[in-house]
């Protein structure tokens, strides 16, 4: 077949039937700015490129792939004032580059305490001692032989969103949202490595102890162990990645990922919490008197618009837009997300695509036809149990401001008349 | 917390109470033999590794992150005698490597025809012409305008199993079966773009052309397009990989992977197949009499073992271990599989583990009490619609041996008493 150079050569345009069904129209005006603005405008069809016309590079040149470089941008940031050291530090998930609900494993958020372990697999071991009948050494191998499942979860630091307590910082939601991803884990039931070495009577918690050179140390109940938690040791279908924790780390599904203990070389059971710095003058919530939450496990419900927002912008996109974001919850699925154009005063339901499963990200879209007025773009999230993501006002009356975990308060993003857009607060 | 020296010394031993309730047990003296042959011996908690000493490395030191150094063996490969060239060739996916359901990015198999073609997403365009209303050009940021779906399907080349017609020969499932993926995949329904464009009447058939220098081009009924076909663009939430069809790919659930056109660059609506190379001379099935089977898009019912294999031995392993593996079907969702020791003279079912999506790749697993007897290792997929994966000689009895596509015959792995695995084929 022959293209057909007189059909071809007309501009871009999309038609408008199609989206005039849904009362929603795309403007052909805004889409042929676009167009001319981008690339090299002489490249229409029946242009033929370079790469249709010259072999380009063999199978297996990449034996493990990687992005095309054009999408070099698309990487994990960090915030050099945040802190001290890039040991102790955070890198974001680009939330706003990404779609659907998982999280490539190269893209998904880091946060040590004392920089990657890196660990030899054949020279790993995990000890589990304390109140069993008796105390066993696995190594990875070990590990893999136990009957194992497949289940994809969202891990939330506990200071996402941490900056936003006393108002709009970050200008991005791979900042202000992007301590957070999900993948398909591959694990064995914590509960199975229990069984097998055998709880004594007394045992009610866990001290689960990283391999790092913080030696990260978390509390555990014994409940959570019993129900759903996971020592982990591959993402996506492949092993962990160095930085999520390879060889073996613990999910526990909802909670705050300071949990999550990664490079995880010991389990101890005991009768009582440890009380370790993590969970006393780290990862507590100090409320307004100088009081703090402890063991404040569970990550509520939570959402954020990830396209349009500060780093995606709407430029040029007059017309028909798909918003779109993520919602999730530590208590469960997430029943609903209601999205208001005008900063809270009207909601409107979203469309949720893709699996909505327990306790991981859920995709949820909204539809819209932007005649460039401003917008002041909210979502919230309703999970199964019929709790209602809080405005970030909710969230302050309640708790104040001297926190910087569990902000899941409502995120507003101004989107200007010319497309920008900014990260702001409304009363 | 100290480390209790005493205790922790002795060396790794698993209970044999609860895997003795399901009646089966793990070999402690094959553990303990395992255990001393892995890395240094004398790296027994409470010995304290250098990586739990010293800082490792800050967040974003890798802004795209990649797996561990210790999985370097975990690529893909391809066969050199398989092919003339890299540019038309094909590499594996690892999945003696990998579990659960999701295919990694960096490790989806990769088949071209004339090299990877290096794409600029701002001189991209996808053109749709024929018997349309209005043809239209579309660029990628307007193919990211339109509503989306995110849909997880195997992709599997029509030739996967494909050396195997005339016997065993290739000693790896990442050979044998390793011509298929499963991602997520973010894309605009097909249907929609059609709609925008408006068919005409006479629309019976569309003919999707890649931009590789091949120019790949197959012929699509209108009827699959108007169903589930995607052009999509992301792969597990980011953009595809240029190996698999950066900016856009056609996505066409449970179908032949070769008419999954990558580089995506025109779409002609027809009335007719145009009856291109690739549904001519290559992709039809030979049968035994020179006559050819055309059009065999679906994809049947299809399992293999990934776990043991002959890549992935049970070396060691006597006692305890769970067998693994992969099954999916055009035609639907997996609905059971079974697993047989000797040949297929018995059989049992497996269990299913994650999420079992239409035409996706569905994980399976067996228990198994090893005790060093020989294996003929086989298992079998059933799909939602009662179909069942037939073994290599009804394939061979209906079809002949002319053919390189669609073998989807029972494979079998043969396991030594030393625990080497090994291709063959039983009567």
């Amino acid at each position: 077949m022959a293209t057909e150079p007189d059909r071809l050569a007309r501009p871009a345009s999309t038609s408008r039937r199609a989206l005039l069904r849904s009362g929603l129209t795309l403007g052909a005006a805004a889409l042929g700015g676009r167009a001319a603005a981008q690339g090299n405008p002489a490249n229409q069809p029946p242009n033929v490129p370079d790469w249709s016309k010259y072999l380009g590079d063999g199978v297996a040149v990449r034996a493990y792939g990687k992005p095309s470089q054009h999408e070099a941008h698309v990487i994990r940031r960090d915030v050099e004032w945040l802190t001290a050291s890039r040991e102790s530090s955070v890198s974001f998930t680009p939330l706003h580059a990404l779609d659907g609900v998982i999280t490539p494993n190269g893209l998904c958020f880091e946060r040590h305490h004392a920089g990657i372990a890196e660990i030899d697999p054949a020279d790993y071991r995990l000890v589990l001692h304390g109140l069993v009948d008796k105390p066993l050494i696995f190594t990875l191998e070990d590990l893999k032989r136990f009957p194992r499942v497949n289940r994809a979860y969202f891990c939330e630091c506990a200071a996402n969103s941490g900056m936003e307590w006393r108002g709009a910082q970050l200008n991005g939601c791979q900042y202000t949202h992007g301590m957070v991803h999900c993948v398909m884990y591959t694990g064995v039931p914590l509960k199975l490595l229990l069984q097998e070495a055998g709880l004594r009577p007394a045992a009610k918690w866990l001290l689960l102890e990283g391999g790092d050179a913080a030696a990260m140390t978390r509390s555990l109940p014994l409940e959570k162990a019993l129900d759903d938690a996971l020592v982990a040791y591959r993402m996506n279908g492949e092993m962990l990645r160095p930085e999520n924790g390879y060889p073996a780390r613990i999910v526990l599904p909802g909670w705050e990922a300071n949990m999550w203990i990664k490079w995880l070389r010991r389990i101890e059971v005991g009768d009582e919490p440890w009380h370790t710095r993590e969970e006393t003058s780290k990862y507590t919530d100090l409320l307004e008197k100088g009081k703090a939450r402890r063991f404040t496990f569970v990550m509520d419900a939570k959402s954020v618009i990830t396209s349009p927002s500060p780093q995606a912008p709407l430029n040029h996109k007059r017309g028909f837009t798909v918003l779109s974001g993520l919602a999730w919850s530590g208590r469960g699925k997430v029943e609903r997300v209601d999205v208001s154009l005008d900063g809270g005063r009207n909601w409107q339901t979203a469309q949720l695509d893709g699996p909505v499963w327990d306790k991981a990200l859920t995709r949820f879209y909204y539809e819209l036809d932007w005649d460039g007025r401003e917008l002041l773009l909210q979502s919230r999230a309703l999970d199964e149990t019929g709790y209602v993501q809080p405005t970030k006002s909710k969230v302050r009356r309640h708790r104040g401001v001297n926190s910087i975990y569990h902000n899941n308060g409502i995120q507003t993003w101004h989107v200007k008349s010319n497309g920008e857009v900014e990260n702001v607060e409304v009363a």
